[in-house]
Formats: C-alpha cells, structure tokens, sequence
C-alpha cells in the first residue's frame, strides 16, 4: 500500500483521483492534492479530498510516498527534482519532460536518490494498440512493414497552457508523445530515420497539426499524424503486411483485417483497368476469391495495470512498466520531430 | 493534321492507336505502328495497322510528322534523340526518362533541332484530380494546406518491363511521375523538401511501394502513396483546408467535402471524451450542426484534350499543353526521391 499525492487537479490530475478513490484501494490511498487555483481547491475540498495548502508543506508529509506530476508541461522537470529530493517517488504525467536532455537529469537525480522516476505512458494499455501489437507480434498477415497511427479531430482549439509554448503545448508534446511511444514499446529496433512537418492552422505559437514518418532499422516504416482541423478521418490505425491489410478505425476498435487466402494459386487473369484517363494493368483489382477476412484479434487490457504494475515494482515483484529509458528514446524522437520542423531536413539516427 | 506513328504496340501503345483511330480523325492520322515482336506485327496487321519493318524504316517515311513512344522507359531517351534528329516531333509515354539529366539532354536537342518535345502526362486530365485542382484553386475549404494522393492495389506483381531495373520499373517511375506532376501542375510554388521511403516486400528489383512527402515553399504539405500490396484502400484523395476537408475515394471521383458552418459562432461546450485509456478534450468530436456538407465540383474533363492542345499547338494555336520545363521538374522531384530512398536523407531543393 502507498500513498499517493495528485498534484495539478485539473483534467487528468481529476482521471487520476478518480482511479485512485474507486478503483485502486487495494495498492493506492490518496493522501490528497496540491493545486495553486483556489477553485480546484474548493472543488477538491467539496468532493472529500485533503488539500495541502503547498506544494512545499506536502513534501514535507512524511507519509506521502508517491507524487503524480499532472502540471503543465514545462514544470515536470523542476517539480518532479524536488518530489526525488524529498525522498519520495516520482510518476509525471506525459510528456516527462520538455526535451531528452531534462529527462537525463531527472534519470540522474533518481539514480543519485533512489527514487522510482515513472511516467503515465497510459496509452500503452490502449486496446486498439494492443490489437495492433498482437498483429505485429503474431504475424497473422506476415511481417508488417508500415504502419500508420492517426488520432483527428476537429475542434482546433488547443485547451489552456496546451495552447502556450512556453509550457510545453501542441500536438506533438500532446499526441504525438503516446503514438511515438506506442510504436517504440511495440517495434523491437532502433529509430534510423525520423522526418516530420509541423503546421500552424490556427495558432502560430505551437503545432495544432503535424506528420511525422519514422523508419526503424529493421526496415520498418512508422506514420504518424495528428490533426486539430480535420473534419473527415482517417482510421485510426492503418497498417500494412506482406500478404494482407489490418485497418482499426477508432477507439471502440471497429475495423477489418484481409489477407490473401490460401487459395491465391487460383489462377488470375491479367486485366487492365480503364480509368477515365488511362488503362492500369498494375492497380486492377484484386478477385475476391483470392482474399480472406480475419476476425480482429481479442484483447482485454485495462488501464490500472499501469498503477498496480509500478506499486507491485516498488514491492519488489516485477519490472517498472514504463522504464526511464524508454521514455528518454520518446523524447530523443521528439527532439528530432521538433528538429526537423525547424530545419527542414530529416534526422538521421540511431534511436 | 498530323500523321502519328505509335512505337511500341503494347498496353499503352494499343490505348493511343485506339484513340487516334476512333476519336481523332480531324487532327492525327495513324501512319502506323512499330514493334519487335513479331506477335504484335502480327496483331496489328490483323487490326489493318499499317506495320513498318524497323524503327530506322519508319524514320525514313517523311509522312511521318509525330512519333508516339511507349516504350520501356530506359529507351525514351535514345529514341526521342533519334526521332527529333530524323526531323519528327516526339511524344515519349511518361517518364519521359529515368532522370532530369537525360531530358534536360532531350529539351537541349529539341531546341537545336527545332522539334516539339512532349510527354504524356495525361493524368493532368484526370475528373478526380481536376476536382480536387478546383477545390485548391477556388478554396471553398479555404487555403489547401496539406494533400494526399495515394494509388493503392493489391496485385503484388510488377507487369513486364515494368519490373526490371535496367528498364526503370518500378512503382515511383510507373506511377509516381503521375502523382507528382499532378501536384506541381495543381501547386504553384516551388519544391523546397522532398522526404521519401521506398520499400520492395515482392520484389527487391524495384520499388513496388512507396510513400514521399513534399513541401512546397508556400507552406502547402504533400504526401503521396502508391502500393501493390494494399488490401484496404485509403480514399485517393484527402485534402485537408483551413475549414474543412475533402475526399475522393475513387476513379469514379465518389467522395465528400465537408466544412465549417457559418453557424460556426453557436455554443460548443467543451468536452471531454473519455477513451479507453484516457480522457481527451483536445480530439472530442465537434457537433454537427457547425459543419456543413457540401457538393462535390462538377467537371468535364476528356483525355483527348491532350492531343487536340499538342496539334494546336503545332498548328500556331495556343501553348504545349504539357511543356518540357514541367516534365524536368517532375523528374528533379523523381531523382530527390530515389536520392532519399538510397541515403534515407530528406532533400532540400529548390524545384
């Protein structure tokens, strides 16, 4: 059993108390909040929650052991050095922090304390993304070989200190960090190539829209794109194998899975396909009968188990589930990202 | 009118002798066709095609005023060379050679010898993409700031030639010159970034998939796509504007354009939508009643355009329909993305 402080009740600082009340009393208690805005103050206090006036006067509650960073952006590193200080452990919400070079300092400060550094990569026990891992693990339509990885919506506001780039806004910091980790925790082989364009539609102070192709040195190819003023989506996931296609077109998971059948030896005449300006042998469909469709794998996955993973890890039995490592290879991809979109040029490395 | 010889009686070759033949009489007259093969001699005489011996034979028919190559792209550049030097103009099947060097060598003999050189881009005359040049030119979406163009099959095999490296096969030469010169005769700006990756899953002769982005120094992003191993098609077109987007699914220009109401003003709440793993705000879905669904642009386009333009041009009427300096940059845009390909570095140019 922990005890866990929530600091930053807004949005996800809200999801987290949320879990930590009603589902996690086995391995997690709620010590309470810190927040400066005295209407999330008055909010938290309404709804039973202890509220230390201070970010100070909470580190210095010796029962507190676990801090969760759910702040803007830019003060995960600053915030979470003086959590490990004090002696207690360290979960930041996503991004860690701003770039690579912060992270490393947070991992040094960990080493130099002790103190567990963790980061809430939730999007890990996404079930979408664990079909797709089961696909690319599995191998039901070959090795797969591009993969693309699309969160769009329309509503191109970005909401509060989202918005700011001093704190660490944009799609990238926001999106972007879990589509990037999802495929790092998914392909087994370092990042070679990372090329990206970033836009300002509706703010020029941060990317509302961005796409980002990565390449890993195994060969594999990784789309990724997220758009704030797109008004008809892509799916979700589009990923493609040696013999076969495997589309998931949003997050209740619905989507398809075709391969070629075991029948392809069946004999298929060369046509030409006229199009309205010109014939196509090489694009002519494909006979049905040459395909199959696959039921989409069945994952159950729950979100919790990030939280009881990493109390299970600070009682000894298991790894961390989301290592300080990983989460350095994220930003280190994320720097490139921001790179590119300055410069222009792709970045080659070794990720 | 002009007399017109096809070289090259294949699948492309058979497309333009049908058309000169059934659709053209009151501009181009058919002198006949050339071919090694003896079965396709054959062929032709069985469909009264006038045959000539030998290349050298045809040249040598002073009648002959147009020479039409279609054939394997390696050859585009020797023959055009001879063509123009027998005092003919040439039409080369695109691309018109397999890099920049070898056409700005051509654009340099026809100016010495004073003969029209053309290409083949007739899918400038495409209904699809002419509606989407629409949507770009008249912005009923507002500035287009992000495009993609993806031809996608399944039949996995390269036809012929088309499959052979020496004979510049492959998926960026086959379709990508298309793609490309689409965008640069829609985007009237200059190519500043040229990102591509380019895989072989049947074949490690050739590219038979490939993705590039562009950028243009406007600002406006271009992806393109061609596969032979997709299974589940994306739509052929997705055009992101400032207040809207657009898709063409098909040949048959299926699709939808949806924008931003004017009623856009009307409260929207923020939401939060609640994901499997997470809350989101930033991705909640926008109520429709501030969007609007609007008709796709109705176009007339016929692929006879291009002869009609190319004889009128050679009557003293009008301009080349399809100019030599926009074929060069299609191939500098084609020789960035086998660069990239190879060194898996992004292109900076200015093209």
């Amino acid at each position: 059993m922990y005890n866990i402080c929530v600091v930053g009740y807004g949005g996800m600082g809200g999801w987290h108390v949320h879990y930590v009340r009603n589902c996690l009393q086995d391995v997690l208690t709620l010590s309470g909040i810190v927040d400066i805005r005295p209407e999330r103050m008055e909010e938290a206090r309404k709804n039973g929650i202890h509220v230390y006036e201070t970010f100070e006067t909470m580190l210095q509650d010796p029962s507190v052991d676990i801090v969760l960073l759910a702040i803007p952006n830019d003060l995960h590193r600053p915030y979470a050095e003086r959590v490990m200080r004090a002696g207690k452990h360290v979960i930041c919400e996503k991004p860690a922090t701003l770039n690579a070079r912060e992270f490393r300092e947070l991992m040094d400060i960990s080493k130099e304390t002790g103190k567990m550094l963790t980061v809430h990569q939730n999007r890990r026990w996404d079930r979408d993304f664990l079909m797709i891992k089961d696909i690319y693990d599995k191998k039901p339509l070959g090795s797969i070989y591009m993969l693309e990885s699309r969160v769009q919506g329309s509503r191109q506001v970005l909401n509060g200190w989202r918005g700011a780039r001093v704190n660490g806004g944009g799609m990238v910091y926001d999106w972007g960090v879990h589509l990037i980790d999802q495929y790092l925790y998914m392909i087994d082989s370092p990042v070679t190539e990372v090329y990206a364009q970033l836009f300002g539609i509706y703010t020029q102070e941060v990317d509302d829209n961005f796409k980002a192709m990565l390449r890993f040195a195994n060969g594999v190819s990784a789309l990724i794109e997220v758009s704030m003023n797109c008004f008809i989506l892509h799916p979700r996931w589009h990923v493609s194998g040696e013999v076969g296609t495997c589309v998931i077109n949003d997050w209740d998971c619905n989507g398809k899975m075709v391969r070629l059948s075991d029948k392809e030896e069946l004999k298929w005449d060369e046509k030409i396909v006229y199009t309205a300006a010109g014939p196509t042998r090489s694009m002519a469909p494909r006979p049905v009968e040459t395909m199959e469709e696959l039921p989409l794998p069945q994952i159950q996955s729950s979100n919790l188990d990030f939280y009881r993973e990493t109390c299970a890890y600070l009682d000894g039995k298991g790894e961390l589930p989301v290592k300080p490592e990983s989460v350095l290879r994220v930003l280190e991809v994320m720097d490139a990202i921001f790179e590119c979109g300055q410069t222009g040029q792709s970045i080659k490395c070794n990720i």
